[in-house]
């Protein structure tokens, strides 16, 4: 249920509206807004009925919402969240493209690249530390060394970063290294973790699950916010289907359902959603023609030596030709391209 | 195999070839090219050594072909094939909009859309006179009725008419009203269709089955390819996934794979490909964005009265819409748009 | 629409509803059950009140039937259909098991299978004469040469014979050498085809497409049955997922799907549904322990010299063994195995 | 790569094997069959040379381990394993039985519905104190009260417990409560959850995820192995398809491929596998016939009330038919059922 507040209701009204609904043994959340309040309800026991709440001052009305994600959704909330991550903020006007190596590898690999991928214009740095390997014999990643190294680089070239966590505690690690937690497709259902991420200050970024539905996505996302972490960007990173052209089945379809039915962003991960280097720039200008908030896109300076993933990877130079295009694409969007920030970290 | 000859081979060390081919019990398809012929051989029964050709005169190499498709892929031609629709041209610099009602409902309906998308920017005309429903007790078209009408809405609006043909018999009542053969979804892998539309002198539209790969896409065109008509182009219609946010699944991606695959030409039907007439616009851009050589758009100026799939047309202001957006994007895409034919019915 | 007479309903009464309902510009399709006759009503225009008939004399009941397919469905006619395949029973308490080589190759390759298959326990010979192959230069079958062979054989043997139509000429041959027309999953929503196999004499086997739902196929089975064949045989053959340890998924559910939804008798070919020699046993026993009718199995002397599928083709001494199992498993099911039949050609 | 030892290979012999290889910078994992011991080796950096340990006195051969999976494959042990839960063994000749509520809601519940179970024949209880679910507004399971519950049950009821664990804290208190921890579909990568259980004394029931490959269930077994604990059952589930007749595709071939592949024991969930009730027994006796090691299924005194998955879980007295009808099929597979356990807890 959603209980909208006449444009002109008092601070008075609002609290003794979340009174009545705590007294019902429900969770009120109020939700400022630039015109009027709105007041989610949470929680609902059986049926709540709406004329219970409308009979209240500076009420307009009460809403059932139907949809099972509540916080998340457009009838919650019609703007459009924007998500700031270090100063960057997705979700606005400006295209934002996050961009790195699968893992991060050494030093000399991760700052060589994140200096290629902030010329060429990208406004967030991606490296995993922890890399979820299908086989126990892959390369794992470098853990929190790793993450130190991120950290020098995010000093050094000043770029945000962006990293996976793969359990709860790896939140906390995440927390002390970057600026936003990654939560990948394989643990898009693992609750532990989105309850974690749903106490942390840091903003989540969370791709989409391998067969998961949009719904499905959303009500993880809806974990994470009902925590009291609003700041989730979504990411199509494409699903599991019988093609073989590509090793994912990049749906860009995507982008414009979430768009209806959240105010969350949401980005594509072309590299992951292809698997296939040479699909990335077409993939990744249909993604910016189909809505997409930016992109997330792997770049490695020797993909043929990257210790995982290295056929979906990009050059830098093939990533600098991309953002050309994307920023010739993002006008007719009416969109521009967020530029790398000037004074991180700040 | 594939034999390609020397720039400068003469007409006698070509035929030479072929005879050398044809004695062998294979068959012998010389294509010529701008810079120099190459002979494509099918019917390879064991292993034809190379060596046995790169011994003629004029020849400068033979190149076994591993693809299990032969004369639709860029090994065997490696410039794009440009389609001739009633003059309007398909696969070239130009992009290519197609559209109109998924039905023939009435002559009024049909040419109030056709003038409509004409006024609007459409360089083809769509329309089914013959429609495959799943269930015997829906609408099935309007049968010849329908293609008379079409062929009507032709003369009088002047736009080339692409229409289904359902079964062998259906194809020569398509050639006889109309300028493009459609083979839908469902008839990919129906393989006597296929030969018939090999056989006609009219460009066919062969869309994506439901659960095809690529492979399987390129093979049925090399089926109507094989029977002599070189003249196919191939749409993307989207995929049966798992996913419920749209009708099906629209997998972009296989423009690229199509691209790097083949000489073809390939569409792509974001009205099907998505089944929600919201989704439409965005999707239609990307799928320009990711390179597509045109799009096919149901438009219907009353889709709530449609008598099939009104769910997914358009309304002609929404098109507009489109078509606008559509010639904003073309230039970013090194592309302009194919205007109406000015001259049609020839 | 479906009207039930009450049990002592008069032909009069009956011939009377019939009567109002075709006054209706409806058409009426009387059903004669052993208790009770129902009429089902199709073409309903808009909203037939079931009070309208209900009032009539004789009546009991009118029931509006909300599933999409109506003739094929339980509601319809809540009894087992049972078809006769020149003298083999589908349907009822005995399995049938359906064995031959995937493709004719030969008279002596197709009579050698045939005597083995009939020594172990198969009541039907299959075997293809067109095959729908997905290359054009792969083996397309002997044609109407595979089906005189296939004449020939079920003479000398003793088997009724199933074969495959790819279209509608090919059902005229079919009814001209064979028992019971094959539809594959490839032409499961051929619909033109679907209608011609409605007006043969012959059963129909009818396959379950690659990625059709159960409401699709039994729609599909509904043309058939529509065009006034009411002998139609289902088959599940496995869809297309992205698991790679088979060819197709074999998904066992569909069989008791269809026996909740509908009246007509249905198979499983573990062999095209796995497409995996070494899963055939197994499957074809899961099959039956689910409720299968039976099954349809390919057998070949020689599968490493198949001309098609030998990869999924078990041999004769395998077969054996397999319908040892199957009848072991039997009794478990409540049902037997239908022996091959004696008198046959009659 | 895999060292098989001679017969009469010595204690002596198979040390200095072990020395070698752990010498090269790899680990060594000796397993002692009834026959002859085999020597795996994994963290294989390069190319280890086979000829390179088949010089070493008491060897055999050394075997290069082509599949990503090792320890799990029957290539390493071509013996199948039997894994011990509270004394009843999973893997042998017996099929188990586990039976219980989706989720534990209350003592009465729990201990009723496992008196039924067990006096049906169930040898093994299941139910969720942790329930992972799709909305975080649905109800997440009682916590370590409902494994306060189950161990009261346990003692009471003497069936041993099979229980899910979210996450690596949680395998703790599995451990503390229960008999075998298992670990659901969502978590099947969850590789934190996965070392973590590989490190418990407990034996794991690891699903199979809902767009998981046999080779990525197969490998996540591996993570478990290989932090040291052998006793991995299997168990399929059902994936996510576009079908819509049942809520995920029982893939029963998975059976027979896991048997192939792997020593591991494998179940079969036809409760979640279908989402249905009305197909539990159908698919419960399919799952058999394909070769399963046993059963896992949901049966609740009341379904209609069930706090969770209500619509696929059966009522006792439909079990206790269930039960009768795999113990009249039992045989036909030459296998027998898994009585309850008479002294447990011991």
């Amino acid at each position: 249920m959603l209980v909208v507040m006449k444009k002109d209701a008092t601070p008075e009204q609002i609290r003794r509206v979340v009174e009545t609904i705590e007294r019902l043994g429900l969770a009120a959340h109020p939700i400022p807004g630039t015109q009027r309040t709105a007041i989610g309800i949470t929680g609902n026991r059986g049926t709540l009925e709406p004329s219970a709440l409308e009979s209240l001052d500076g009420v307009l009305e009460a809403i059932p919402v139907s949809r099972p994600f509540k916080q998340v959704s457009r009838e919650w909330k019609a703007e459009d969240t924007v998500v700031d991550v270090g100063g960057v903020t997705i979700g606005g006007r400006a295209l934002v493209v996050i961009a790195g190596p699968c893992a991060v590898e050494s030093y000399e690999q991760c700052v060589t690249v994140a200096r290629a991928v902030k010329e060429a214009g990208a406004a967030l740095l991606r490296g995993g530390a922890y890399k979820p390997r299908t086989s126990p014999y892959s390369f794992q990643g470098l853990g929190e060394e790793g993450l130190r190294i991120l950290a020098r680089v995010r000093e050094e070239v000043g770029l945000p970063v962006v990293t996976e966590a793969l359990d709860p505690e790896g939140v906390g690690l995440v927390e002390t290294y970057a600026d936003m937690i990654q939560i990948g497709a394989r643990n898009m259902q693992n609750f532990s973790l989105l309850k974690r991420a749903g106490k942390s200050r840091l903003p989540v970024l969370l791709k989409r699950g391998m067969s998961a539905t949009i719904e499905e996505l959303l009500l993880a996302a809806e974990y994470v916010v009902n925590e009291g972490n609003p700041n989730v960007v979504l990411c199509e990173r494409g699903v599991r289907t019988f093609a073989e052209h590509t090793r994912n089945t990049l749906d860009l379809s995507a982008v414009p359902a979430v768009k209806r039915l959240s105010h969350l962003p949401i980005l594509v991960d072309p590299s992951h959603g292809t698997g296939r280097r040479e699909k990335v720039l077409p993939m990744a200008l249909a993604s910016v023609a189909a809505g997409a908030d930016g992109l997330i896109i792997e770049v490695h300076d020797q993909p043929e030596r990257a210790l995982s993933d290295g056929h979906q990877a990009i050059v830098p130079e093939t990533f600098r030709f991309l953002m050309e295009r994307v920023r010739r694409l993002a006008p007719v969007m009416d969109r521009d391209v967020h530029a790398p920030p000037t004074l991180f970290p700040r």
